[in-house]
């Protein structure tokens, strides 16, 4: 390897890994990560049982580990390539729109796995809940720390409260997500567009909201 | 009877039906329908499985009738007693409130019944899924009417877009049910209430907006 260079050759056991995780997530979209199974994935996967056991040990360490990756996919598929974007208005549009084009492309065939999940696991206490309710406080934190600096910038008025957007955004794009994974109808993300771009107006009239 | 009286004593069949599926409500507001078992019900119910089945033939008779039972309750709970107050916006405010009381009591064990399975069936079709989309559609086209009402009657700004305020007004219950069940804080309500009110004062400056 030339130095300098990062290494990227995983273990064959790092493969096999990720390529469980890859399914598990796929399949969590879809009915959640409480119909996850082991030997439904091993049979995905083309993979033993025993050796998916060797893995992950139990079912609760598999849907933990599942969360983890979708951590880790959401971070790179949304929040990173956004944040190239100048601080203040330009960087919280930038992540709302890459959110939402994320969300609208179904990178996941059962569309939001946190929608799938969050919801799933909103009522049913435990380590599983306990790492889906951090993941949503994490992401909610986010959205509010980039409408705070929108506000201080002075890009959006000082009475916008970022709690409160950050809440609002959150509820749009998962309606959008659960509207058009329901209907399959797209103009469930063309509202959450507007609601959006319209609550940000309401504290910064005629700025420019693109991407959104 | 005395003439005119409603019937309203049940049929042992009847009692016995109706006892499963409140318990199957309050089951699938936690765990969803897909996690409902016959055996499940049995057991929490104290009645025989074969008995169960004399009821409902399969899982998914089960499923159906719940989600049918759950209509019927969200109809007596939320929009009928909401249906009083004067047309207009009035009565919009009055089922918007009710909604969202009815969601914060915690009715069910779970939290939101709809949230809860429409969640987990919107990318699995089928007889299910067919129904709860059906009755999300419902929902939706009950609140896009009221909203048409309030503006036909001069409450709301002609600019009012009614399937947008249907829209915001699911997506944001269904933020505050999911916030409150996953991070158990009052304040997701707080946050819907404040974001509902904002999006009606857009359309109705100084208009009077109690109960909501």
């Amino acid at each position: 390897m030339p130095r300098g260079a990062v290494a990227i050759q995983l273990s064959k056991g790092e493969l096999t890994r990720q390529a469980v995780l890859e399914e598990a997530m796929q399949l969590a979209s879809v009915q959640g990560l409480e119909g996850l199974s082991i030997g439904q994935l091993a049979e995905a996967t083309g993979l033993s049982k025993a050796g998916l056991f060797a893995h992950f040990g139990s079912k609760e360490e598999l849907q933990l580990a599942t969360i983890q990756r979708a951590r880790e996919v959401f971070r790179d598929q949304v929040f990173a390539p956004a944040l190239v974007a100048p601080r203040g208005l330009p960087r919280l549009c930038a992540v709302l729109a890459s959110w939402l084009d994320y969300v609208e492309r179904e990178f996941f065939r059962g569309g939001c796995f946190f929608a799938q999940v969050s919801t799933e696991f909103d009522s049913r206490p435990g380590p599983v809940k306990a790492l889906v309710a951090s993941t949503m406080k994490d992401w909610l934190a986010s959205l509010e720390r980039l409408s705070a600096e929108a506000r201080a910038e002075g890009h959006l008025a000082k009475g916008a409260d970022p709690a409160q957007l950050a809440f609002e955004f959150l509820a749009l794009a998962m309606g959008a997500n659960n509207g058009y994974q329901l209907h399959g109808e797209a103009r469930a993300f063309t509202l959450a567009r507007k609601a959006i771009r319209d609550r940000l107006r309401a504290f910064a009239p005629g700025a420019r909201l693109s991407p959104l």
